[in-house]
């Protein structure tokens, strides 16, 4: 009896490197509808459910984020994403760590709390096939992380249980959903959120970025 | 006999709300010089000596970078952190903690990294009498964080004892500063570090932001 572990994967910060340039277009955004929120606290709030993410925002700033803001607000974001994120690029390591499972038959995915639109850009800089794996965006779920919807469907989608998968991501939304699902998270720092955070919200193991897990990937189940 | 405390404040992700903008300025320098940098690990060295920064980064990358290239680096980083810096403001609490330490007759400085020609105009972002008490920039000392030269100068400035000093800063450069010179660090999550990567540098208290800081002065030695 041994397990056959899936590897279910976050996009932004784990992939590519654009949490930055989301932090900064979030900023915009909020900007633009006179929103005041420190841009550390956007940087902590990347990578998690819009509709979670505006509850928080009221919860810190006082201010309702009604349905007509919000849409503005997720406009704004996308346009200043646009601007900001013209030269996004994969993460060290990125493609050959996907590059690697392919090869040792290991199945993988990708589940991201964006939508297909931006998911679309980042996966084509990845220089991989689309096809040739399942992609889950907020789109296609009715909640996104910390919810573990998204990674429950990319398991579902890979036929794989879910108890079998490690989540792969940068962020604590992704260690709690890991954790809600009883999947197993492993950190990645490249998202910019510090190593103790990650730990501190389930993460297993913690890698700097994709080179460095794929380096140690026999730790986590991948074997060579 | 007591302890007279003095406060000597970092700017950038300590007062004002500029790392993000400085993170993604130098991820577009570093690009236009075709330097290959994950913004994370740019994010990691900000608020340290440029030429800490470069040395780094040649260890890092394996790109030596002569004194041209890093002339062209530092205006390269300029051009793009005074478009993207259009509109940095104060990080929340920030004049208010300056104004209370006035009212109290506790000294303080300011003493960054950065060259006069930037802090200027984030100091103006804080609305506070500039000539009222000392700001130490980069241009005045031979080394700056994390060697201690910049907070050492501005006790001197101040007239107070370096092991009486409080440094305030968000980055792990300040916090080994403070200690190399025998003041206390303490540290705040503003400019998007973790708790524990400050504590792990020395601080000896880690708070928000500036609010969060006036809130607590009383633990670190302003007395109300």
């Amino acid at each position: 009896m041994r397990i056959d572990h899936a590897f279910l994967f976050d996009l932004d910060g784990t992939l590519v490197d654009s949490v930055y340039q989301h932090v900064l277009a979030w900023k915009e955004a909020l900007d633009s509808e006179a929103i005041d929120l420190s841009i550390w606290r956007i940087h902590r709030k990347i990578g998690m459910s819009g509709g979670l993410f505006t509850n928080q925002l009221l919860r810190e700033t006082g201010i309702d984020i009604t349905g007509e803001k919000s849409d503005r607000l997720r406009e704004e974001h996308a346009r200043a994403y646009r601007r900001l994120g013209a030269q996004i690029r994969p993460l060290p390591g990125a493609s050959e760590l996907l590059g690697w499972l392919s090869d040792a038959n290991i199945p993988f995915a990708i589940a991201t709390s964006g939508r297909m639109e931006t998911a679309a850009v980042n996966i084509e800089a990845l220089g991989v096939d689309p096809k040739s794996f399942p992609i889950i965006t907020r789109d296609q779920v009715k909640y996104a992380k910390p919810d573990p919807d998204l990674f429950i469907a990319a398991a579902d989608a890979l036929g794989v249980p879910i108890e079998n998968s490690i989540v792969i991501g940068d962020s604590v939304w992704d260690m709690l959903a890991a954790t809600r699902c009883r999947a197993l998270g492993v950190g990645l720092l490249s998202g910019g959120y510090g190593r103790e955070e990650l730990r501190d919200a389930g993460a297993m193991r913690v890698y700097e970025d994709p080179a460095d897990l794929l380096y140690h990937i026999d730790e986590i189940g991948g074997r060579r």
